[in-house]
């Protein structure tokens, strides 16, 4: 059976900025199709930042008509107030996907390192280097894109897992 | 100068339930309009969670058309998944009315305590009593609705100066 390659929005959740990367993976085939990052004034007030957030990932959604998002999961640290504000720009980047009717895996950080990196505490550079060699066409401005990115090439590789499980999970109901 | 009663939204967000209070602000006067919460399921997955606080708050400014909204300040505490889960129904919570157009004031929940109560911490069922004072025709089914009302009922009190504060913000730049 031929399969239609299946485009992955991997979003890396931020307030101040929030990276993104399409990715189509086609069998064992992955391809760059785009990434960059949602940047929002620290001079806005919340609402507003949010706001710009969710407009920017719409319009990701609407140019490039992915077909399923992967989120980075937030790293819980000792700040509090940081936790929050994470919080809060991820209650966003995964609403936006889910009401545009996309399925939205989650990844925890050392999942997305060890798939891309092949080990669960690679650095930012080893991620970009790595980003480099599997998507030789993709050249992120960014750490949040290059991030971004990592989470769709992660997403690529488990998903067939995870379909596997929504699928045993509807059918347990 | 006669002016029109302001119409108040305060949410106190929750990922489990998101409490909501409308209130009609005319001179020294309050008046209670609705109150409820909205509910997810804690089965459904986050992403479908989230577009539900996100659906109903969008329903309920339908219905009423507040004039300004106001949501708690979270409590920042020790454990950080409860932190992130929280920061999560509160980024969509305050998007939904930042997208509408509304101002959203925040407080902190002692700010809100003292102005209801009296007191910095006053507990639920102070609150309740005196929310029953304040706004005699409403009867919250819950203590989430009755701190959105509460909420509601300390941006009633405060919004005089955070719109002066508004102004002068925009007059500086």
């Amino acid at each position: 059976m031929l399969k239609a390659p299946i485009r992955i929005l991997g979003i890396d959740p931020g307030l101040r900025r929030t990276g993104w990367g399409l990715i189509e993976s086609d069998g064992n085939r992955l391809i760059h199709v785009a990434c960059g990052s949602v940047e929002t004034s620290e001079r806005a007030t919340l609402g507003e930042r949010l706001v710009a957030i969710h407009d920017g990932l719409i319009r990701i959604i609407e140019t490039y008509a992915p077909h399923e998002a992967a989120v980075e999961q937030t790293f819980v640290n000792a700040n509090g107030a940081s936790t929050l504000k994470l919080g809060q720009a991820r209650g966003v980047a995964m609403l936006v996907p889910a009401r545009a009717g996309l399925s939205v895996a989650e990844y925890a950080p050392n999942v997305v390192k060890k798939t891309v990196v092949g080990a669960g505490h690679g650095d930012k550079a080893q991620i970009r280097m790595m980003i480099g060699v599997l998507l030789p066409k993709a050249s992120p401005q960014s750490d949040d894109a290059a991030d971004a990115l990592a989470i769709a090439v992660c997403h690529a590789h488990h998903r067939g897992s995870v379909v596997m499980a929504a699928k045993l999970k509807v059918a347990a109901r």
